[in-house]
């Protein structure tokens, strides 16, 4: 694809020092006329997991052409390979450790390549923020048109994320929660497609001992503070409850099991 | 007034998830060259209340043309209508829950319009996400120059977002702390034109068995840590404390009753 | 230098609140074609000295031309003037409190104009706010090609920042931590041109009544949740916790000791 821009930042470097605005600096000095777009800079620190789930949740969003640069990047000066992965509607340009593989997955994986031409670094290049030194000017050049061959050389593929998988058995479907957004609201793991082969009004979600019963079409469709299972935005199940937290309410998070089954 | 192309966004989704960040794709996707700006994303969840005062602080800032994008929708899937606003000096977009009111009427309200033109919309359109659904595209293509008329059918106004009144009663005024700032301060509904009418060497304002007298010209008129009363940023009576927190000192927030009154 | 249109923005107004937002209006209103930039607005309410810490780690990233706008102001409303200064490499614009004295060192400081030309602002001049009414429209003036003759009169310079100095003492070095980051990393004001005075293998950190050595090559260098001394990309010495927060470990904060020594 032909980039169009846009570049989108996803980082755990959070918001109360300056290193994001030192990526968009050094970004800026190459590209001038580049879109920056924030994603979130809060992924929890060195949670490649959560950065991996939501760029994943993203990307689909932006227009064929964006690149998308995510640093979550605990092994920052070690072994694990800079990429840039070109894919059928955009580019992606971070630590190869987990955290690009469901995005690229998502956009259509075309080809992965080690950033291993020094002469597009910032230099010296840090041991301890290849964010600024490494990530941030590729994705600048490659925004600015460079082609993908000029990155550095094809990998093999990408480090697949050690994803938590869905069940299937007894008629039922095993899955958990993957991420707990602002809200409080559980989001699950269990696909919108996969609900449908229970007939609506028979259909039970099991979450640490809570029994829900039918999957709602809204929010507005139970009383407030009421405890709800919904298809949220990003396609998936969803524990939610109105107007309050579910994660709250249940105390539970990540990695809580959620059954859902037919009556 | 002719779109500028400038978005402005506040929201109640939080800077933790990317749910701001997957509506500024959808925007740039239908609007490539719209500027988007953040007011805040901060606003408590379902708090249309906070959402409205923050919103209508910050309008008037902003040039003749800019599209201002509001989502703090506790009903988002119920029967409260989306809409967008036109006023002289621009266009409001979000739900007509009380949140784009008082912002309206501060710009000069002029016509509401349903949004009621599916087209529009990004598809499917989700029961739980109509930021990223309806409000990010139809402000896009207002902000792109789409005519006002083509968004929707005449309504025949705004839900009024209720509002604590200032009462006048023995020679004094009765308001009361409509928001409680970053630092602490507790801004009130007290306008600075009605405390001109008191004695500038004479007014006492009272809050929580506290009273500060006169009304300061300015932080550096008190010493450091001192409680002290000013006309603050928002056009209003303000409670500060120098370099410090007047919410934490008084223990107090939003809804604290403030009098003033002539010594 | 002349002005490339980008305006960086550094405040510790924080973002719950719309006041950044209202500043990004005004600069709109006035500079239609900037580029707006953030750095961070979570300066700690009134730190003087960790804004200008901030500030001067980010500013060398920029591209020349670039206008910085800082506002860390616990004296608005008081004697301390406005400034714009103009260094080889970019503008800075915010109050002569000691804020902007380390970035215009860095940038090469050339002179020094006190914001005196009222036709510039925004009017009426609030006396809580001069971010919005005084910083920001002089900022975006500037952004847009005003002479910088035009914004003011010339002043004889800055008012320094007191800063910590590092000190030399048998053989050894003592400073102190100036910042800790989103991270827990305790960021120190040694330089790393100081440390390479020592022989590699022979340095010895202490702080807090832990002795560190040496000095690590990465954060992958030792194992996960090992403490490390590491030049970090401030350019100086940095204790980290590989994966975790030294803030958190070791208890401490800024002004902390930290001394250098052969073993």
């Amino acid at each position: 694809v032909t980039a169009n821009g846009i570049i989108t930042l996803l980082t755990d470097f959070g918001t109360r020092d300056v290193y994001v605005g030192v990526m968009r600096g050094v970004i800026l000095a190459i590209a001038p006329r580049a879109r920056l777009v924030d994603l979130t800079h809060e992924v929890p620190p060195q949670d490649v997991f959560a950065g991996a789930m939501l760029l994943r949740s993203a990307v689909e969003a932006f227009p064929d052409g964006t690149v998308h640069l995510a640093v979550v990047d605990p092994g920052v000066g070690s072994a694990r390979e800079p990429v840039a992965v070109f894919t059928e509607r955009g580019i992606l340009v971070g630590p190869d450790n987990g955290l690009l593989q469901p995005a690229a997955e998502r956009l259509g994986l075309c080809e992965v390549r080690r950033l291993d031409r020094e002469e597009l670094f910032r230099h010296p290049v840090s041991r301890t923020f290849h964010g600024r030194d490494i990530f941030a000017p590729v994705a600048a050049h490659l925004a600015s048109g460079l082609a993908g061959t000029s990155v550095g050389s094809l990998c093999a593929g990408l480090h697949p994320l050690p994803m938590p998988a869905v069940r299937r058995a007894a008629g039922a479907l095993h899955g958990e929660v993957i991420h707990v957004d602002h809200y409080g609201n559980l989001i699950t793991n269990i696909a919108a497609g996969e609900i449908l082969n229970f007939p609506a009004d028979r259909v039970s979600v099991r979450i640490a001992g809570v029994s829900i019963s039918p999957v709602s079409p809204s929010y507005a469709a139970v009383s407030e503070g009421a405890l709800l299972a919904i298809i949220g935005s990003w396609g998936t199940l969803e524990i939610a409850v109105r107007d309050g937290s579910a994660a709250g309410r249940l105390a539970v998070g990540r990695g809580t099991a959620v059954t859902v089954s037919a009556i």
